[in-house]
């Protein structure tokens, strides 16, 4: 198996993944890595060693945060991201792996490895942490925009079997996420996907509300690509205000910094149940090979996870067997 | 004046709002109260003493929040909301309050006082906490499912009537929620929307992320109902998730217990911050008469907050301005 490896984005690049690639180099050495990006830093990075089976590419050329994603996929064909999705495309890889501008990745998934011939419209499917601690793997996170009741069943179909092979999680339980539990509630879009999801096979436990997804009464719940978003957005937003509020509080004064002594460890046990890095990397569903996004503020263990889930994306055959599972649906 | 309040809904009835309006009576003596409920319940609340100004309007029909909001309403017309909403309707009040069912106080203004006639669906606007403590006022909350273009245009339009005569914001920055802040951003309605909140005679600063929605960025935002529910009810459960784990950390041990004496109220501080409570109650608007929802956890404050809103929501005039703002909209 080959992973490959955009080592420029994220705000801890090169560091994070080079750290990340080194320790998974060791742990599974059954795989190949390829590490994409400056080599200068990259080596620097990795302190001068490179395990066997990692191969280093060189190029400077980076796709940024501001740049416009299709348009710099177009134009950068020697990013180190477009050249990660290359290589998948052109099958010398079996997975690429970026924390970069998320939009660039779904423009490089889509343009460059094109989607699956049984999806019409892919799906991003970050895990949110949920107050449990398991957290929930939502979708679409802002892949598509007007997503139809179909589109939202295809979500459903793929993100069950990402749980079961990726997550480990045997059957997982899938919500539609909407403003009230009763049947009939939502708009039109969602009340025609709650009768498609009822009728089919997956593991449907209905309607659910952010509030208790947010308590992990769900595994996977799926939503239009507007509406994850703005979840997503908004979680990591209140999160963040929250304990930055709790940091102020805790260094005020000498009294604050006791009381910080006393509890610190706590809170930030806390705070690590809050935490995306935990959770592993995003994939990006419906796209005809392995791409998967980390966490954009991704340190060299939430790396780590990602390569670890980005291996078992490919070990388990996870897209022969959601393909499989389109089939069965129609 | 008249206010009429539905002394049976929410958490602390009919305790929070006999209070409340006890206070309230005493403060502002130009206005005439009108409390429904269980005579005998307010008058206990009251401790025996009702205030020249408010008059006590018995019943013990009430519509909980398991009622089917649309059957209730009609079913059940001795209820304290329905009744509350009848006196508006026949002009017997200027406005109503309760913090009963969400679902119910909708239905009861759509049916029993009607719409505007300029106004094609209302919404609901409910003041969400910010971390700068401000708070922005979001619409529409829950009220429409499938809002159009045109929608989004009268609740910028109501919203913003409503923020300077009653928020006393003198010029609402308005926001449109979205996925991103470009301009070209958005599903096709949230899109058409831009086009629309853009040539119009609005502040309109542009397209906001939840993120920096909850930073402060603008005082007024408008969503689709869909959303605009979904964003209520993550920000309250991250909020009620975020803060009841810190709650077991302060109290799980003795050493814990030391740390919440020593920065127990500044935590107490930060919680108030992202209150909901003190932000006072969210208006129905697009409804031809005042109907206004308290929080359904409001104690006396929070009423008292809401009836403040109420009060100036009438003494403002602020059905007539936005009805007018409306005419020139068009």
């Amino acid at each position: 198996m080959t992973m490959v490896v955009d080592a420029m984005g994220g705000d801890y690049a090169p560091n994070a993944p080079v750290e990340a690639v080194s320790q998974a180099a060791a742990d599974f050495t059954d795989t190949r890595f390829v590490v994409i990006g400056d080599e200068q830093q990259i080596m620097a990075a990795a302190k001068g060693t490179i395990p066997d089976n990692v191969t280093l590419k060189h190029t400077d050329v980076v796709i940024s945060g501001d740049d416009e994603p299709v348009r710099a996929v177009r134009r950068k064909p020697n990013s180190s991201l477009v050249m990660a999705a290359t290589m998948v495309a052109n099958g010398e890889a079996d997975v690429m792996v970026s924390a970069g501008n998320t939009g660039a990745i779904m423009a490089a998934g889509m343009l460059i490895i094109g989607r699956l011939p049984t999806v019409e419209r892919p799906a991003l499917a970050p895990v949110l942490p949920t107050f449990d601690g398991k957290g929930v793997l939502l979708l679409d996170a802002g892949a598509t925009m007007d997503a139809s009741a179909e589109n939202l069943l295809t979500y459903a179909y793929m993100a069950t079997e990402y749980a079961k092979h990726v997550l480990d999680i045997s059957e997982p339980r899938l919500g539609l996420l909407n403003v009230g539990t009763e049947d009939s509630k939502g708009n039109a879009v969602v009340k025609q996907a709650f009768t498609l999801l009822s009728e089919s096979k997956l593991n449907f436990i209905g309607n659910v509300e952010a509030r208790e997804m947010m308590a992990g009464i769900a595994d996977v719940v799926v939503c239009d690509g507007f509406v994850g978003n703005v979840v997503l957005k908004l979680a990591e937003g209140i999160g963040l205000g929250l304990f930055s509020g709790i940091k102020e509080v805790l260094t005020s004064d000498f009294r604050s910094k006791i009381a910080a002594g006393l509890i610190g460890g706590k809170l930030k046990a806390l705070r690590k149940r809050y935490d995306w890095a935990e959770h592993g990397g995003a994939p990006f569903l419906g796209v005809n090979g392995g791409c998967m996004k980390a966490h954009g503020s991704s340190n060299s263990r939430a790396w780590y996870m990602t390569l670890a889930h980005s291996r078992k994306f490919v070990s388990n055959d996870v897209l022969e067997k959601l393909t499989a599972a389109m089939e069965v649906r129609t």
